[in-house]
């Protein structure tokens, strides 16, 4: 079977959250050119993105919404629960721990962990911070899945090395360095400050950024 | 000119960070494959990328690693200091008002806002938080020409019709929603969900995910 770029799995969850959006209003149909235009994309992206998993919608009648978000849902994972552990009791961490947007998705966190014994203990909204000798066997007992890694850039690898030992088989770091993982393991970053050093690209560079392959 | 991905332009600040590295230990060249083993990616796309921007090294020598750091620093603006208001006391605009990743870029955090009157007047690290009421007037005068957002998906875009009429030209947004901007304004979005669901589609589709288009 073919394999899918990462920028198309961005696709799929921007068509889910607008048809989730149509469908709570009681819009039955979508055209491409609709999701098109509400994602910021051409209608022959979307129709080759969403082809890729079968054949939706008929001709001139567009996609059915309610079905069509369903099937994104099951291709996306989101049908089920996952659970979450976040590494990082810092300001980072805080955000991610109480971050609504990721309950309603479906992921739920189930421990938040630190080095430092002053914040060990202490509540978080619904979750309080652990220790982080407990980490490995809280992953096992929990079988989670998914780390967030939000700890300075210092001792990532190592934390990265104990939490796939103990199972984790996708983490999202926001630890400002390059981490390995073994193939097994999925592995997504986000670095805020190479973040911004994309928009001073675009600052000095101006006309230079192809925004439709971003 | 040719235009550019932004795909390209992570990777030119992925290989600026190993270069500065290398640099600092003294390392005078370095190899294409010794770039691409570093930052996950083939020769082929090292040497790629960098042919876009002049030829730089010999064949058989490798790149020279100090001319190289100097013009990847050029190439993505980063000679310069970049002002940033970030608009949203919240969690994560605390987190990103003391990044230190920043400031080490080149990036001055020159002011945060928040609507909350409770908020308004604390002090946070070097910055004090404002009042959303002199935000347009404060980027005008500061000429700050980047912003962070880090504000509830409602009022999204109304803070960003309003900063873009104050002159910003690059945004940097965390909310969770799709947002307009006119073609002169960049624009990149993080969406925290948005990357959990790239890992629950990677665990749920194991193999189907090429993680070399990421």
């Amino acid at each position: 079977m073919k394999r899918i770029a990462d920028s198309t799995v961005r696709r799929l969850s921007m068509y889910l959250r607008y048809l989730e959006d149509l469908d709570t209003r009681g819009q039955q149909t979508a055209s491409s050119d609709e999701l098109a235009h509400l994602c910021g994309t051409t209608p022959a992206q979307v129709r080759k993105d969403l082809s890729f998993f079968g054949s939706f919608g008929k001709r001139g009648l567009g996609y059915p919404v309610h079905e069509l978000t369903a099937h994104l849902r099951e291709i996306l994972g989101l049908q089920r629960e996952w659970k979450v552990i976040i590494v990082g009791a810092g300001k980072i961490g805080a955000a991610l721990a109480n971050y609504r947007g990721f309950r309603q998705r479906g992921f739920t966190v189930v421990g938040v962990y630190d080095h430092d014994p002053a914040k060990v203990g202490k509540a978080w909204g619904d979750a309080t911070i652990r220790s982080m000798d407990t980490l490995a066997q809280d992953i096992q007992r929990e079988e989670a899945p998914i780390a967030v890694l939000a700890i300075p850039a210092e001792n990532a690898q190592a934390v990265v090395d104990q939490i796939v030992a103990a199972g984790i088989r996708a983490i999202l770091n926001f630890a400002p360095t390059q981490i390995s993982v073994p193939p097994h393991v999925s592995l997504k970053s986000v670095n805020m400050a190479m973040e911004l050093e994309g928009l001073s690209f675009a600052l000095t560079n101006a006309g230079l950024l192809d925004q439709g392959a971003a």
